[in-house]
């Protein structure tokens, strides 16, 4: 077995209503950042896995996403990155 | 100016304690995924802005994360990604 570390965004789906990326784009209007424009507001996790193969683990870690870690209604995911931990 | 698309990973600080990720860990447990290791929870912040170049955007990004997004005493950010929206 191998240890894999592998880096997973988790993103409100594109049309759904982001209101954290709202407020955070009000924010920071009011602290003179005027040119900000869309802001979107989701989760960067790190998980660190032990699998067989890079495969193996990526399959993995997509079955977190879907049982876990991603609201399958609201949310997209990606996985960002996979390498040796 | 130009609009550009900026992407921000804004993690826990190594050291610090991470509730979020010891939960998830858990809970991946808990669902069978007995090999996963550690988990660190973190934000993903998808920033888009409109500026005079390239580099100017990095300065205005960085200084958001330190002014805002970031909490300069438990975190760490880094941009992950930037370029024409």
């Amino acid at each position: 077995m191998t240890r894999f570390r592998c880096a997973i965004h988790i993103v409100p789906r594109r049309g759904i209503l982001d209101p954290q990326g709202k407020a955070v784009a009000d924010a920071l209007h009011s602290l003179g950042f005027a040119t900000v424009g869309e802001v979107r507001v989701g989760r960067h996790v790190v998980v660190e896995i032990e699998a067989a193969s890079e495969d193996a683990a990526r399959d993995q870690v997509k079955a977190m996403c879907e049982k876990l870690l991603a609201n399958p209604v609201t949310e997209d995911f990606e996985i960002a990155s996979l390498g040796h931990a």
